[in-house]
């Protein structure tokens, strides 16, 4: 068992634990933003080093061209994982893409974490098969960060949409890995927990929603976070909780309805301050302020999605970022790396695991029930 | 059956079209807030009247410092509804109360539409005991109104949280009642429908909504409202869509989690504008424009969820909704009222559920099965 101090504990510094693997081909902008958001983030981490995966004909000018070919290893793949294939496409041909390359380099142990801006459904799909769900994971998740009212600047919400369906256990095993998520990405030593539903009272929402809230309840001491119960939607971007636990439905759709209600709101401002000379000259005076306003809300800074449940750490980039959400991904990829991130929550989850099955299985059983379809 | 036209065609000026039924109790903020947003909708609104319910000898001195007396006629009611009150205990216990008083005036056609200010779980459990559920209607849905890119300003979703559970015919009612609403409170002929997925693609999605595509695509005609798929959560303020479909669970989150990040951003704006002198000057120059976008994205304009699937018609104003937000509830009301909107949704929910069992039961059928419990 995993005892709460070593999840927090500085791992040795293993060679690998500097190395990242990055898929160069994928993202809607091509390589060169990859590149550009790589060579970004390489003169701000002086220690870090790069596995990047694609064509090397292609990729060794760019290299070049930023003066980072010292510190980046090419593995040369021909084949591309387009943005509209299906997962179960990319299964089939997918061993020659740059994707493929980029996640068996942390199965082989040769980099910590692997980022990919590519198509999500391939991406975990091609994960799931390559690295294999932990030990005690059904369903694997996708951690999003949420801009938030805390100190750090946001909340953690997952599942972000890995999965449509999650039972009572699923939802446990979110808690428990979006806890050491958010202890090792955001510092938190220990996180608040809140579980998502329609209300905040005891006798609301589904049926696996009232028993999830007893399991992760009682999980709190083993996964040293502390459990605030139900929260609304309201409190995502609040500073009640660190870590909000919900299916990949309805985080999925919570996801998507917050970025487009920011984004109708910003475009709402700029059409406003937009409409008159008068207050065309107040934005200028105010420009300072309204610059940092939009980089604290800038989607880019967010950028990461991070597969958990594997037995290594995947992180899917916008596949429309830019240079600078590029480099965002690479940043929060090489904070979970050092932190040993993988090993951690693997351990953290297995011993829930193991310590639930002692306690015996009612629970584990009504979750296999409740599996059949809807 | 009830033809297309007949749903937009102006109803008979029947006196009760005139007349809304109002519970001046149950808000957070007191009767004399309620009476406030009555007067200012009186003003607006010349020929509308109002049955006010509550306690007379409290009520009395309010309308008549607001010189409003000749328009309202009080309805006496000793008790009020909590906001903690259970449903169950109100309808127990609830005979006697203003809530009760107001759903009792619409059942006896003393007036069109009621608003109530008080509990949602408790209006809504008491509005199903006393109006009884429309013909073909399963469950009633809220629906809601949410700020759009649209030239109406506005896009209408629902449920947003009546039920926490759908199944296909559910979402299909929900089309057809919401196309209803959108003709008859937002003034578009023939309404663009969207069912709420986590993608676009036909293949995504639970069980339940790719056999709503298929049903509500089916009705589309009858409905008379154009059917354009699925759509994402980034799409709720997008003017690709006038009704937004989905479950209550789901609704009820989207909008919650819409109105906690437009705070969040209201109040990130607000403090960046505050932070120095020269920015401050600057927001001053640009108040104009500034105040027009708060007022379009206001919550309180967009107040009054309306309870859709019963017999008549019943609008939930916010509990905490000032005199401008109790105001914008009862201009939505009397909108409905004057359009004969109860009768107009009623057949057209009637008639598409007439017609599909004439098409055979098979995805009625389906719709019990998967009423258990989950």
């Amino acid at each position: 068992m995993t005892t709460p101090q070593t999840d927090t504990a500085p791992t040795q510094g293993h060679a690998a634990n500097k190395v990242l693997s990055v898929d160069a081909m994928g993202g809607d902008q091509g390589p060169a933003t990859v590149v550009a958001g790589l060579s970004a983030f390489l003169s701000d981490e002086r220690e870090a080093r790069v596995i990047l995966h694609g064509p090397k004909a292609e990729l060794e000018p760019m290299l070049a061209k930023h003066r980072i070919s010292d510190r980046v290893t090419i593995h040369d793949a021909s084949d591309v994982v387009k943005m509209t294939d299906k997962p179960s496409h990319v299964l089939r041909n997918g061993k020659k893409t740059s994707m493929w390359s980029a996640i068996e380099a942390v199965r082989e142990r040769q980099a910590a974490v692997a980022v990919s801006c590519g198509n999500t459904g391939g991406l975990m799909a091609m994960s799931m098969l390559r690295l294999r769900k932990a030990e005690g994971v059904n369903r694997p998740a996708i951690a999003c960060l949420w801009p938030s009212r805390n100190p750090s600047g946001f909340n953690v919400m997952l599942d972000a949409g890995a999965d449509i369906r999650a039972d009572q256990d699923d939802l446990l095993t979110y808690a428990l890995m979006g806890a050491s998520y958010a202890r090792n990405g955001l510092d938190i030593a220990q996180p608040r927990v809140g579980l998502l539903n329609v209300g905040t009272e005891e006798h609301k929402g589904r049926a696996e929603l009232k028993v999830a809230h007893e399991l992760i309840g009682n999980a709190a001491i083993i996964g040293d976070f502390e459990y605030v119960g139900f929260i609304e939607g309201g409190d995502l971007p609040s500073d009640k909780v660190d870590v909000i636990v919900t299916d990949g439905f309805t985080g999925n759709v919570a996801l998507k309805t917050g970025e487009g209600t920011a984004t109708l709101i910003s475009e709402l401002l700029r059409g406003a301050l937009l409409k008159n000379p008068l207050s065309m000259f107040g934005a200028l005076l105010a420009r300072g302020s309204l610059g940092r306003l939009r980089k604290r809300i800038d989607p880019r800074r967010v950028n990461g999605g991070v597969f958990l449940g594997l037995n290594q750490t995947v992180i899917k980039s916008h596949g429309s970022a830019d240079a600078t959400g590029v480099a965002a991904a690479l940043h929060l990829a090489y904070r979970l790396a050092q932190s040993g991130f993988s090993d951690k929550v693997a351990a953290r989850v297995a011993s829930a695991a193991s310590l639930a099955q002692d306690a015996g299985t009612e629970s584990e059983t009504d979750g296999l029930n409740t599996n059949t379809g809807k």
